[in-house]
């Protein structure tokens, strides 16, 4: 089985409209030495062990559906995890 | 300054409609390998070096505003960014 992490984040150039509302927020209230933040997605995918190449498998799951790559970017981390 | 990395979770007794949309839609097209997929949330903050315990400061910032404790878990890693 494979344990899988994706991390999405907005694109530099792409306004964050939450991220900005908890900025402000956490700035006004206790937390003025806050610079900047940003909300992204993180993913947590479990798989089962198949003939494919996981890494291809994630990176098209990613493209195809996690991922709106007009906006955003994504990186992942496989861990395969032997069952007991 | 710091950069602050957060890894917000819904607590596995909490149903996820967007990660069980996204894992039907997997398992019914290419990907009937996978198992089940979470989705969270992954903040990323930058924060000005003060005389604060910024530990501390995260934690509070996400009990206040970022993480909805009811529901969700968090955990989150600091690295100190050294300015050039």
């Amino acid at each position: 089985m494979y344990k899988v992490k994706i991390f999405v984040t907005l694109r530099e150039s792409v306004i964050d409209p939450a991220g900005d509302a908890a900025m402000k927020e956490l700035k006004r209230s206790e937390f003025p030495e806050v610079e900047s933040l940003r909300i992204g997605k993180y993913i947590e995918v479990t798989m089962a062990k198949t003939d494919k190449n996981v890494e291809e498998a994630v990176q098209d799951m990613c493209r195809n559906l996690l991922v709106n790559t007009e906006v955003e970017d994504y990186r992942f981390e496989i861990e395969e995890v032997v069952a007991e």
